[in-house]
C-alpha cells in the first residue's frame, strides 16, 4: 500500500517537512491565473504523532504515515488540539479495554486537506471541528429530534479502525495503529468519517473553539439541552474539570440562582467562582453522604444535578441529591468498565427523573456552528477553560497537567 | 375519650345498625319543611372494619369504633373499596415494615358523613374518592406543574396514625387499631384528611369509578402523564394487573402501535388483548434475559415502558429494554425495601430516562374529579377492570383472588 514519492515538499507552507510518500507526485497547477498550491490529496502523508505504545506509558512523537480518506472520510490537519479525560481514561485502561498501539486525541480543530469520494458537503480548507459522535443525517436518531446517537457514527471506544474497510489509516512502517473515538487527534493529520466533522465559521480562532469540539459543548449541553434548569432554580455540579464548569455555566446561562459545586480537589473551588459557581462542597470535609449535605442546604434537594466526574459514587449522589417530585439528574461522566449504579428503586419512584448524555445532546453536524457562534457572538466565554497552552512536543505534559487536576484545558498547538 | 350515648339507630337507612357511641344524642331537625336525618357528625361511630391482626393472616370483620374528623379532616362513608397490590404487600409485610393490627385499604368511593374545623370545600353528602396522596394546596410540591408529592400529605407507609394528633381514629374497646396510608377503606366508616379526597361528579356510580382512586389512576396516568409516549411508538407494559393495564389503556389512547405485555403470569395474555396489548412475553419462556428479547423484537428496545410490577428485576429490565437515543422507563411499582435497582451507567449514559411517580403524577384534588369525567364521557372503560364482586363479609376471597393472579379488580360492596 505504502508506495515512495520522491519529491520533497520543504517549501509548501503549511506542508512544511511534509513528504509525499506514493508515487504520484503532487500536481502543481494555474487556476485563473493563479499557481494553485499542490495538493497532497491522494498520497499518504508522513506527519508527527503522538503514539501510546502501552497504557499509562508517556506518549512517543513518532513519524507516522497517514492514508489518503477513504469513501465518505476526510483527511483534515489539525492545528490544534486539547486534552479530555476520555483520552486519559482509555490512556490509563484501568477501568476500560487496553487498545495499543492507539493515536489518542478527540477535542481539536482543523482544516480540511483532502477528501474522499463522496463527500460532498466538505471542501478543502473548511475549518472543522471533530467530534466523537457523529451524524450520518439518515438513521433513526439522525432523524429523532431527542437523539444524537447516530446508528452509523455513534461513540465506540473499542472500535481502532475506521468503519468503511475495517482498517487504520495510520501506521509506521506498515504496521497499522489504532485510531481513538474516530478522531485521533494527537497527529498532524488525522482520517475522521465526514459524518463526525462539523464545519464551522472559518473566522472562529481555532486555538479557542477547539475545545468546542468535545469537553465544553459536553457540559454546556447537559445542562442547556437535557436538565434544563429553570431561571432561578438550584443545580448541583459534580466534578469542576473543564466539563463541569461548562455545565456550570450553562446553568449560569439558563438563569439558575444557586450553583453548587462538588468536587474533591479544593483547589478547583476559586477557578470555579468565574464560572458562576455559587457554592462549594468538598465531600471530603464531611461525614455523611454529599446527597445529604445537599438536601441539608436546599431543603430537600437540588432541582437539577450534572455529573461529570466518571465516579460512580459521585453518579449515585448526583442522582440522590435532586429533589424528589421534580429533580432531574444527569451523567455526562463515562464510567469504568465494572462500575455498576446503584440506588434504592423509592429514589426513582419519588419521582425523580435520571438521564444521561453523549456531547450534551448535540447533533455534531447540525447543531456544532451554532455553538461556535455563541462564543463569536459573545455569549459564551471560552478563555476562562483554556488554563494551559503547550506545544505539540510537551504533548505529555498536558497528561501530567491533568492527572495532578491542575489544568482545565491545555491547548497543545500542532505547529509548534 | 370513647363516650356512650343511648340511643340505637335502627331505623335510619344507610346508618342502619350503626348506635352512636357519643352521649350527645343525634338532633332530628326539619329544614324547609322536610325531615332531616339526625347528624352523626361528631359522635363516635362503631361500624364494621376488616381487621389485620397479623401479617399474612385473614381479616377479621370487627365492630370498631370511628372517632369524628378532626381539623381538616373528614369522616366519609365508604361505599364501594377494592384491594391493590400495595395493600397485600403491607398485609403480608414480607419485605414491609409490619404493622398491626391495621386497617388496610385504599382504593375506594364514598360519601362525606361529616367534616371536621375548618373543611371549607367538601360537605356532607359529597361524594368522593380517597386517595393514599394528597394535596394540600399550598406546599412546594402543590404549587409545582410537575410534582403530586405533597410535602405534607404524600403516601406515608409507615405511619398508621393521622397527621394533626398522631392519634388513630379507630378503636376496639379503647385499644387503637392502626390507619394504612391515611385512608384505610376496609371499614364502613373512615377518617381521611380533606387533602386526601376528590370530590366528583355526583352522577358517576361508585360501584365503578372507586378503582379510580388508586389503581386505574396511577396506570393510566404513568402512561399518559409520565411516559408520554408519541403517536406510532412502541411501548412495553411489565405487569400485567389492573395498575399496568391501565397503562396499556392509557398507550392505546395515546396511539401507540405495538404494546408489548410482559407477565409471569399466562393468565393474564387473553385478558389484555382486551385493553390493546399486541404482543405477549412470558419471561419464563426464554432462556435470555426479556429486555434482550424486546430488543430483538422492536430493532433495539421500544420507545417507553412502564413497570407495574412491584419486582425489582422487572424494574431493571422494564430500564434496560428502551431505545438507546429517546428511550423513557416509567417505575409505578412499589418495590420491598430492601430492594436495590442496579444498571450499568453506560445504561443510562445512552441517553435513556428513568422516572417513577405515585398516582400517575396526578394530582389527586385538581386532576382525579377529570379522570372520573373521562369515564363519564366514554373516553375511558372501567367495566374491563372488574372481573369480580363481593360482600364486604368476603373480603378475604378478594385476597386470594390477587395472590393467585386471578382477579384484575375485585369490587367490595360495603354494604352487602
Ligand atoms: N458524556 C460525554 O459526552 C462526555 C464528553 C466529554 C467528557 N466526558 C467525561 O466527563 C468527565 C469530566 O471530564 P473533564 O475533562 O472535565 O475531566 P477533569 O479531570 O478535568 O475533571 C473531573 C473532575 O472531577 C473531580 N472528581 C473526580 N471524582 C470525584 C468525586 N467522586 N466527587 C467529586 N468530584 C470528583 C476531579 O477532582 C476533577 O476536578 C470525564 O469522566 C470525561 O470522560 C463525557
Ligand atoms: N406508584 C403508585 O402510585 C402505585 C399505585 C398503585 C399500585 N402500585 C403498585 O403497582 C403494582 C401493580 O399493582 P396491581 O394492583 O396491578 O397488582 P397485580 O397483582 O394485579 O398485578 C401485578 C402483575 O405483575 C406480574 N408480575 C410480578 N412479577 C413480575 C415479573 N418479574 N415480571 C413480569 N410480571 C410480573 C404478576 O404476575 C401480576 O400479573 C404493585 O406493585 C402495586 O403496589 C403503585
Ligand atoms: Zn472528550
Ligand atoms: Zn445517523
Ligand atoms: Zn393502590
Ligand atoms: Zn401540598
Amino acid at each position: 500500500m505504502l508506495r515512495n514519492c520522491r519529491r520533497p515538499w520543504l517549501s509548501l507552507g503549511s506542508l512544511r517537512g511534509i513528504r509525499c510518500v506514493t508515487r504520484r507526485a503532487p500536481s502543481l497547477r494555474r487556476e485563473a491565473g493563479e499557481l494553485v498550491k499542490p495538493t497532497t490529496a491522494g498520497c499518504v502523508l508522513p506527519c508527527r504523532a503522538a503514539v501510546a505504545w502501552e497504557a499509562g506509558k508517556p506518549l512517543v512523537i513518532e513519524q507516522v504515515e497517514v492514508a489518503p480518506p477513504q469513501a465518505m472520510e476526510v483527511r483534515m490537519k489539525v492545528k490544534y488540539t486539547s486534552l479530555c479525560h476520555t483520552d486519559l481514561y482509555f490512556w490509563e485502561a484501568k477501568g476500560q479495554t487496553p487498545l495499543f498501539p492507539r493515536i489518542f486525541g478527540h477535542e481539536a480543530a482543523g482544516v480540511v486537506e483532502s477528501v474522499g469520494e463522496g463527500v460532498s458537503d466538505l471542501a478543502v480548507g473548511d475549518h472543522v471541528l471533530p467530534v466523537f459522535t457523529g451524524e450520518c443525517g439518515e438513521c433513526r436518531h439522525c432523524q429523532s429530534e431527542e437523539s444524537n446517537m447516530c446508528d452509523l457514527l455513534r461513540i465506540n471506544t473499542e472500535r481502532g479502525v475506521m468503519l468503511s474497510d475495517g482498517k487504520t489509516r495510520f501506521s509506521i512502517n506498515g504496521s497499522p495503529i489504532n485510531h481513538f473515538l474516530g478522531t485521533s487527534t494527537f497527529s498532524e493529520y488525522t482520517v475522521v468519517h465526514a459524518g463526525c466533522l462539523a464545519k464551522i465559521n472559518p473566522l472562529a480562532p481555532l486555538d479557542k473553539v477547539c475545545i468546542l469540539s468535545c469537553g465544553i459543548s459536553t457540559g454546556l449541553g447537559a445542562t442547556l439541552n437535557v436538565a434544563k434548569p429553570k431561571q432561578g432554580s438550584s443545580v448541583a455540579i459534580f466534578g469542576l474539570g473543564a466539563v463541569g464548569l461548562a455545565a456550570a455555566e450553562g446553568a449560569r446561562i439558563a438563569g439558575a440562582s444557586r450553583i453548587i459545586g462538588v468536587d474533591l480537589n479544593p483547589n478547583r473551588f476559586e477557578e470555579a467562582k468565574k464560572f458562576g459557581v455559587t457554592e462549594f462542597i468538598n465531600p471530603k470535609d464531611h461525614d455523611r453522604p454529599v446527597e445529604q449535605v445537599i438536601a441539608e442546604m436546599t431543603n430537600g434537594g437540588v432541582d437539577r444535578s450534572v455529573e461529570c466526574t466518571g465516579n460512580i459514587n459521585a453518579m449515585i449522589s448526583a442522582f440522590e441529591c435532586v429533589h424528589d417530585g421534580w429533580g432531574v439528574a444527569v451523567l455526562v461522566g463515562v464510567p469504568s468498565k465494572d462500575a455498576v449504579f446503584m440506588t434504592k428503586p423509592i429514589n426513582v419512584l419519588n419521582e425523580r427523573t435520571l438521564k444521561g448524555t453523549f456531547f450534551g445532546n448535540y447533533k455534531p453536524r447540525s447543531d456544532l456552528p451554532s455553538v461556535v457562534d455563541m462564543y463569536m457572538n459573545k455569549k459564551l466565554e471560552l478563555d476562562k477553560f483554556i488554563t494551559h497552552r503547550l506545544p505539540f512536543s510537551d504533548i505529555n505534559k498536558a497528561f501530567d497537567l491533568m492527572v495532578k487536576g491542575e489544568s482545565l484545558r491545555c491547548i497543545i498547538s500542532m505547529e509548534d
